[in-house]
């Protein structure tokens, strides 16, 4: 594999990208497409035969000795968000091109088949759903709500599907089947600070954590803040204050099982220098890959809001919004990432991941494991987001031994 | 004095309203204009000679024996905020005509004259700056600071002036000097709910409380908020909410002395739900009529903006913004209006206020004090303000008595 050859890809694939700071590749775009169209044309000429399912997933195949074997199979994304960075997706994509690369010009070949998969719209940026064409590779897309999603311009996915060449009505054809695929890894930057803090070169993703997500209203009393006296008040800003804190205190007791709660949205009524806030509302992620773990995070939120609506007199409802099911990885592959890096002496950390990938829905069609890649500062989602070439080609020698073994090389 | 002809003048008062919820009468309109005119006629046929001065105020007089003598004086206003009610400003204006009309029909004398002011602009809802008739009226007010004001349309206080009659330049001969008043009192509704909880008729202000107010600016990190461990973290929301508890914490401790702190603006960014919020700004009002109680809970504020940023890892800073001295009402005018209370078995009580009145000027000028009546809920600034007319009424049998003792009643 080649260092300077992976960079290139790198350039080559930052130049598609719409106007904005940092990479702007929406899901489904013209943009995206010929990004896509030029990574097909560098899988062709790499030895893979291409195509594009119903979903819009590219899936290119390195073909096997035993073409009847189910494929080992990689990939991830190169749709992005607004303002993204280089590397989210794009990494997991590039460096399965450069092992792809690797495997041809060394004249490597396998028993079983190998596959690249290049994801359609993993990002929720442009639709507000996330990993729709993995979903539809996995037999995981609701109809109805495929057909109720649109952007921001107001294009639904159905008329974005039609630009594409693609029927919405036609979608669920983009289902495989479990004996299709033998295992399938994904290469991914961590997008967190764990790996670059603990000074570890590859994180192993034991599981994929998923959110619960509530809304919490606090309804207090918006009184003049210079005539109401300190005992007099119900001021939402302050019970508020103390739910978002409580939430931080349950979550840094789940510390050892990776357990995350977050209040990342937090407003006030009506936020005036001279009126005590008479309102606050709450937007709270809590999310963790043990669930007994996060429901207690969950349990110290509620006991949080009833506590502090009885102590100030205030009137607080929470709302779930949604909930998802974390993701084990499979416990042997998790095995045999372990085993490669030890026989490789390279660093690396068993770890959840707190962010939702297109191995998430794969899971539920084969034996799935993802490989992290440091990320620095654990900056992502920004066009600060970076990672090394030598980090990228360290999680490339890894990935390519992992498929080289699975497809028993010849 | 006639509680219905008190009812009709509110509800005459009323009609002069632009459009939108409740009352709005913004200062220096057409719509103000029409309701001082009206009020200066029934000035006028209640027997007092009435003129407007350089700054928009309305100086009605009601003639004495001795013309020479410091007139005792009284009044508030009658502009109101966006969406206001019926009663801040107008309470003490239409109280005081309605002592006017008592002295006219008993045909009562006095030694010293008498005078009802209308203060022109007490509210800062339309050019963002307060008391400007009362500063004009007191040598207060600075010209390059009344140059740079405008409204939201766009209007400067300069053309305002002029669509009045006026002459921006001229507004220092507004200036009154300290033997032309011997006494001003003003009638106020409390906007505070502390009369209506310890039941009392009346409140006789002992000061008038002045804010410092501060802006926290807390920088953080803007990590995602599935990546990024909870020991990793530098979350400006939670440093934020510890500063907010931290001043009601100080102001609690203050009860005694009645000084308030409240954090009425406090915004985070980005604000999104997977986030960890990256800023936080929080706008802080500490008053009080205490200055050393006051500067408790400012070295608070210090102490806590340390010890978080310290703790959490958090770059942040504090910035004065404002800092105003607290205003002491006259102390032989306090003893004075609680002597008649006791007189007439009115139940009073003796407290600060906590918003800035008219009075806080004229204290500069002449000796000066406030009577409050209850504000229903202890609710201002809203359609739902409300004083009933007999508890206004107590008010007026107050105003009127202390008006007779110190203008010498023949």
């Amino acid at each position: 594999m080649k260092l300077e050859r992976l960079r290139q890809s790198f350039e080559e694939l930052a130049r598609f990208t719409d106007d904005g700071e940092g990479i702007n590749r929406l899901a489904y775009t013209e943009t995206e497409r010929n990004a896509r169209d030029f990574l097909m044309k560098q899988l062709e000429l790499a030895g893979l035969t291409v195509r594009i399912d119903y979903a819009g997933n590219v899936i290119a195949r390195r073909e096997g000795r035993s073409p009847d074997l189910p494929a080992v199979a990689t990939g991830s994304h190169i749709d992005s968000v607004y303002a993204a960075g280089e590397f989210d997706g794009t990494a997991g994509v590039l460096v399965a091109l450069e092992v792809m690369r690797s495997l041809a010009d060394e004249g490597v070949e396998t028993e079983h088949p190998l596959e690249v998969i290049i994801f359609a719209c993993e990002e929720s940026a442009r639709f507000g759903a996330s990993t729709l064409g993995s979903k539809a590779m996995t037999g995981r897309l609701d109809p109805a709500y495929t057909r109720s999603l649109t952007d921001k311009n107001g294009i639904t996915l159905m008329r974005t599907f039609e630009e594409n060449g693609l029927d919405l009505d036609e979608v669920h054809l983009a289902e495989r089947f479990r004996d299709e695929i033998k295992a399938f890894v994904e290469l991914h930057i961590e997008q967190g600070p764990v790996l670059e803090k603990q000074e570890a070169a590859i994180g192993i993703v034991s599981a994929i954590a998923a959110p619960i997500r509530f809304h919490v209203h606090v309804g207090g009393t918006a009184d003049h803040s210079g005539t109401t006296p300190m005992d007099y008040r119900h001021d939402a800003l302050l019970g508020g204050a103390e739910i978002a804190l409580a939430v931080e205190k349950a979550a840094l007791a789940e510390l050892a099982y990776g357990t995350v709660g977050t209040v990342g949205v937090f407003s006030i009524e009506p936020g005036a220098m001279n009126v005590v806030p008479g309102a606050a509302d709450l937007y709270v992620d809590i999310r963790g890959t043990n669930l007994e773990s996060r429901q207690r995070v969950v349990d110290a939120l509620a006991t949080a809001v009833n506590d502090t609506a009885k102590k100030r007199g205030l009137n607080i409802w929470m709302d779930e919004m949604s909930r998802e099911e974390p993701v084990q990885m499979d416990s042997k592959i998790v095995a045999e990432l372990t085993a490669i890096c030890e026989e490789k002496g390279v660093t690396c950390l068993k770890m959840p991941s707190g962010a939702g990938h297109d191995s998430m829905n794969m899971a539920s069609l084969c034996p799935t494991g993802m490989i992290f890649v440091p990320s620095q500062d654990g900056i992502s989602h920004n066009p600060a987001e970076y990672t090394s070439m030598e980090q990228l080609m360290v999680g490339a020698k890894v990935l390519r031994s992992f498929m080289l073994r699975q497809a028993n090389v010849l």
